[in-house]
């Protein structure tokens, strides 16, 4: 039986959902759908998988440690929580996870001796030791919203059947409209007979809107989610054969990672890794890329309207959360901290207050939040 | 030379401008288009009429007392300040600052015994002495915009004119629209040859729009503008004549009211009074009726819409106040207190951010505040 370790990816610092999400606080970190922050919910969302699942890694800037570990504590979990001096996005944060999941207990002075290698490690121990000696990682972003915890956790353990044969799985979900802003992947043949999972043909960028058109109609294509699923050592080794550079990165960062109570601290090692992603660096190389479509109410939350869209919604269309009194208005979303916020013959708008800033949009504007982030830095301003 | 006592109206507790406007603080106290506040506004613009006018008095609610005194003080004004226990609507206010006017300097033991009538007050004393007597009063609410002082002062000094002839002037303002939400006044024929005052024919309620349309076409038509210019004395006959009751209230009030300081407190007398306009009372009664066009850039300021309006926009349309960030939005108008309002691809919209309260509002559902307004009545909310 496999053994599975989430890899809960919470490097984020989007400021899509300013003013809510800072850079102190990204998306990550807030109560968006529910009572619960996105990083709790990523959490609690693998906690299903029961005797499967052993102790989470987050990987985490160093200057949300706290957040991530109070945050972890409230929802009861012990996690290891793996701090990054500074990101070098997700194809070194899964490496340093990959290690630190084969080889947990180092602390400084032994990451300073031995140095372990794949190869070396013991064949001919029990299937529950090589279990151990191999678990698969199970890659979550913090930030992804999932309505349908069933559909995912069935999508996991049809993911797990591929990754036990070597392929590195990437979750594809099934698309509800020709989304512009997504790269897509399109799946091949059935990974084997019957198999719910399928053989990965082809990753493509974002696309034009025709071209996306064409995509959902297909049936073929599916959005590129971030999400994954592989045994640690295969994907160290196909990271070591497309990214040695950055494989040998990850590697040194691991053991020379410090455990010091909660956090495991990267040091400069990491920082010599090249940034790139797991997509570019492995992924778009591999020959073993499979992939599994999710149907499971997926949603990145990458503006307001994203988020207006996913909630439910009174016979207006509106959102209403905190004192908000609305009259006469149609299909908004209202945030409100703790102020009133009145709102009188407003259609179609995002209005979202908080202690020290308030934002009023268009919802068809949400993208261009970023045109306000960008004001805000050029004046080096204490709202960012 | 007559002299002139200039009456201002501040008893409103209008919240159409709520957020901003509160019970505690309605619109006169606020400084909505100048630096100034309302109130200070217009006294300042009496002013201008330098050695004919007198000190002015203001009356108001006993709750406003140091709002005004404090507003009075900053522009240097030493007004006679006259408390309102409950308001009485215009007739009873205007009648009180006429006995006032007539007969200043009363105190409560002095009150309590001699009872002054019109009809014995001296007659042979000197010109100027009569004037003082006699003086006239320009009533003004304080809580309208006029943005041409000029025009403003020479409809004062043609309304002086027909008071000086014992007629009771009302200023009417020339319409540049057809408004359904002011009460008209019909203008006939001139009160003199050559002179820029008129008879006045008719008051007419609130017009539907046809008729509106009709009023402002005939050019006979001016809006009641609650701007009020007549002696003392003839405001007390007529009134006397057409209401006796207030008359006698307001009589009995003035001969009671307390000097202390700064403030002249009218007691209980006062709210025997019955409560009504000056129109209803008086004006839509009297055969001695005149009407002074005004054409000056007056607004009433009964909405944000109708603040809007008056102030001076960016390219885009837009009246931006406190620190605001507007990306592609045209047409709004947007107040933030110490907060950041940020505004993205909004059209034709009404932010107003203050401490405890947002109000995001369409600019044509303006009116609509009130039901805002309503609500929180109904719970009792302090944001009132």
């Amino acid at each position: 039986m496999p053994i599975l370790i989430p890899v809960i990816l919470s490097g984020g610092s989007g400021t899509r959902l300013w003013p809510l999400s800072r850079q102190r606080r990204p998306k990550q970190f807030l109560p968006l759908v529910s009572e619960r922050t996105m990083l709790q919910e990523t959490y609690l969302r693998t906690t299903e998988l029961r005797d499967l699942v052993r102790q989470p890694i987050v990987v985490c800037n160093e200057d949300h440690r706290f957040l991530v570990g109070e945050q972890m504590r409230e929802v009861g979990a012990r996690a290891r929580i793996v701090l990054e001096p500074a990101g070098r996005n997700t194809a070194p944060a899964i490496g340093v996870a990959a290690w630190l999941a084969i080889e947990p207990g180092h602390t400084a002075s032994e990451a300073a001796g031995g140095e372990a290698e794949e190869g070396t490690a013991s064949r001919g121990a029990s299937e529950a030791d090589d279990a151990d000696k191999d678990p698969l990682l199970l890659v979550l972003p913090a930030d992804h919203f999932i309505k349908d915890t069933r559909a995912f956790l069935q999508a996991v353990r049809i993911g797990m059947e591929a990754a036990t044969k070597g392929y590195l799985v990437t979750f594809g979900i099934v698309p509800n409209r020709p989304e512009t802003g997504y790269g897509y992947v399109r799946k091949g043949a059935p990974g084997e007979e019957k198999a719910a999972w399928y053989r990965l043909e082809e990753f493509v960028e974002k696309p034009d809107l025709q071209r996306a058109e064409r995509y959902v109609k297909s049936g073929e294509y599916l959005w590129n989610s971030g999400m994954f699923l592989f045994s640690a050592r295969r994907y160290l080794e196909e990271l070591g054969r497309h990214a040695p550079d950055i494989a040998a990165a990850c590697e040194r960062a691991a053991h020379e990672a410090v455990v010091d109570g909660d956090f495991t601290r990267l040091g400069r090692a990491f920082l010599t890794s090249p940034s790139d992603s797991i997509d570019y660096a492995v992924m778009e190389k591999t020959e073993s890329a499979a992939v599994v479509p999710l149907d499971a109410g997926w949603s990145d939350i990458g503006s307001w309207l994203a988020l207006h869209d996913i909630l439910d919604k009174d016979a207006q269309g509106n959102v209403l959360r905190g004192e908000v009194i609305a009259e006469g208005c149609r299909d908004c979303y209202v945030s409100s901290s703790d102020r009133l916020v009145a709102l009188v013959g407003v259609d179609g708008c995002v209005v979202v207050d908080t202690a020290d800033a308030v934002l009023v949009m268009r919802r068809e504007a949400a993208q261009d939040v970023k045109r306000v982030v960008e004001a805000l830095k050029r004046t080096g301003s204490s709202r960012l």
